[in-house]
């Protein structure tokens, strides 16, 4: 067949971006330091991943081939919202570890591609260009991406060890409007952070006076190393429905599987059922078949204490190191009560953004720097901490890679 | 654990809804067909979708156990764009079948979540509020919804039995500058009809004079069946890289893994890449891990025989019944050269919508109405013609659902 043969430039595409790709897009840190990382053949404590160990490969496998047996996988699935079993399951899971409202069911629940398309969802369903998100003091970076291409302005919140400080969220609820705020109640990523009991009220509390919601994002909610979790907002909330849940498998099961799910009002339903058609139909049902077949065979519990005890021991395992290699340097960090993640204080006047890019390059360590979870405009408010990850090193690795670290910081340090 | 005990009234979720989910997110009128086909225990001709018959069940089932049998489907996949070995199945088989540009290659492929995903990143990347989109009179639905979520003015470009016609193309583009043009050149969803090749040169000279893209969805490319589908408008554009080419493996294979591809010029790689992060990360990997064995052990050519050879006894089936039960009612259809879908006209003056609703209702047969193809504020444009589709069909049941809807055409043209 012949081609078009006047040649001519190439049709100028980029000219043609939108605005939401052209202005909301910024190239993300934690991928620039995950290049680096590869590119210099590091050790890496950035990930936040889970440990490949501890995929149930085999059960997921039988699983998965059982629902490849199933016939009703294979057409187009007409409820947007994803298998209905599976959907039961996460309610009845829920149920039994109060963190579900009365008011919610398996109709409230929709799966998703991972955590991310439900805060997606969430996103394009409540916010405008313009619009406020409020946000943890740090917070999650792909949120942020969710949040501002829809065109929020989203601005932090002060918060301390505990997450949120109360009295700042009243402040600023007190003068602006907001859409939402947004919370990774238990074990934050990246602060490792869990927001007690009390705190949880108080900010309620403040929501309602304020009347804005709430979206609660959760998916380290079972990785908790010293207690039970805490009760989640979306329950503590009862009967006023201002909170919107999302959760994931990805640290339950496995993160390439890219599922998750959001809990959402009843007078939500139908927005989310059109926003899905939009945006590809509904997502693979074998999937969503498969783990569902996984989960009504597994020791839920005994699946859960196996994760925390393997994580609870590489925190363990960080945290020595830590204090071996980090604090004689004067250097401060967290000890978080689960999840996968620590936040250290750099030394004063130190910026974390620079010391990462020299640590990696010339040390042979990945950290990612606190620029990385800051709103667009806030990022120095970061450049003061960094985040480290145990979940994906081995002790070996982690021993190591501290010692790296640590000669990193003298030298830094001493210039 | 407690929850809030101060009874009030719901949180008024339905205020907070942003612009986008409240304005531009209307009730498919497909789906309220297909709703109404279940509700009257309807036979449908509605249906655009493959047939179960036709699904590599055992095929595909034992490529997806060797899929999760594979180490690297369980992590995070960094490649946001998807399964390069696909990627590159995807570019061999595009090149052999003389449908892809020279300078495409697997890199500017990316792995979606069915077609639609596709249309849905293109729509994000390149789409305004208040940016025209042109479309072909009729168009697909979900094509428009996910236009018009973007906030775009879709307008329709007069077609013909040859789709659409290229001076009323010229025309329109002189006077207002559009984003792109959006075509289904093949079989197309819902006319049936095929831009001849000459057309194709044609539409693809105004729009390079008018300095226009063109976004290209060819999902029923191999469904032909009168001789070889003609060659791809991002073929013939040659050198000229405006355009964008969505595909899917919905009708080679099965809807119900959501796979489809989008071909994408250099200029849009990274921001389809920080839209996919922004949405949930990748697309699970077994998936498509799965649909790679599959496709490199089959025999490609046989299976896209054995599909060509079952519809097209299909397409036989349902053109001879309108000939035995349409056309002495004076009613006109046309026939489609491949792909599921055939066009009919209503007779003058009767309305295909409220038709419709009659056949499902009284005589227990589902069409889709013209209406349900046209943007916003041109659905009357449809009102005169109907979608029938043959693909999910059996025979038998061709010739009752065509006998059921030439007496409801009687009782309604008697009136």
């Amino acid at each position: 067949m012949s081609e078009m043969r006047k040649k001519q430039a190439d049709f100028a595409f980029r000219e043609q971006v939108s605005t939401m790709a052209r202005e909301r897009m910024g190239i993300s840190e934690i991928g620039e330091m995950i290049s680096l990382v590869l590119e210099n053949g590091a050790l890496s404590f950035g990930a936040g991943e889970p440990s490949a160990d501890m995929f149930p490969k085999e059960q997921i496998r039988d699983a998965m081939t059982k629902a490849f047996g199933d016939s009703d996988v294979w057409g187009y699935h007409h409820d947007e919202f994803g298998l209905m079993e599976l959907r039961e399951w996460i309610a009845g899971r829920m149920s039994a570890d109060d963190m579900l409202p009365a008011w919610a069911d398996a109709a409230n629940i929709i799966i998703t591609n991972g955590g991310g398309e439900a805060m997606s969802l969430v996103t394009e369903a409540l916010v405008d260009p313009g619009a406020l998100v409020l946000v943890e003091s740090p917070t999650y970076t792909e949120s942020l991406l969710t949040f501002r291409k829809q065109g929020a302005v989203c601005v932090s919140i002060a918060s301390d060890d505990d997450g949120i400080i109360p009295d700042e969220l009243a402040r600023v609820v007190s003068s602006r409007k907001a859409r939402f705020l947004y919370t990774i109640p238990n074990f934050q990523n990246p602060s490792g952070r869990t927001t007690p009991l009390d705190r949880r009220l108080k900010i309620l509390e403040i929501l309602r006076d304020s009347d804005v919601a709430l979206v609660e994002d959760d998916p380290y909610h079972y990785l908790s190393y010293d207690g039970c979790p805490l009760t989640s907002y979306i329950k503590l909330a009862g009967d006023d429905k201002r909170v919107i849940h999302c959760s994931s498998f990805s640290k339950i099961i496995a993160p390439g599987l890219r599922a998750g799910w959001a809990v959402i009002p009843d007078a939500l339903i139908d927005i989310f059922c059109t926003l899905r058609i939009s945006s590809g139909l509904g997502r693979p049902l074998a999937i969503q078949k498969g783990i569902w077949h996984y989960l009504s065979e597994v020791d839920f519990a005994g699946r859960v204490e196996a994760l925390r005890a393997e994580y609870r021991g590489r925190r363990g395992v960080m945290l020595d190191s830590i204090e071996k290699h980090l604090t004689p340097l004067g250097i401060k960090t967290n000890r978080p009560a689960g999840g996968f993640f620590i936040w250290g204080n750099m030394p004063a006047g130190m910026s974390a953004r620079k010391f990462a890019h020299y640590a990696v390059k010339e040390e042979k360590i990945g950290i990612i720097p606190g620029t990385a979870f800051y709103p667009s405009g806030e990022e120095a408010s970061g450049d003061g901490s960094f985040r480290m990850s145990y979940a994906k090193v081995s002790s070996d690795s982690i021993d190591e890679g501290m010692t790296r670290l640590a000669r990193a910081f003298r030298v830094f340090m001493s210039r």
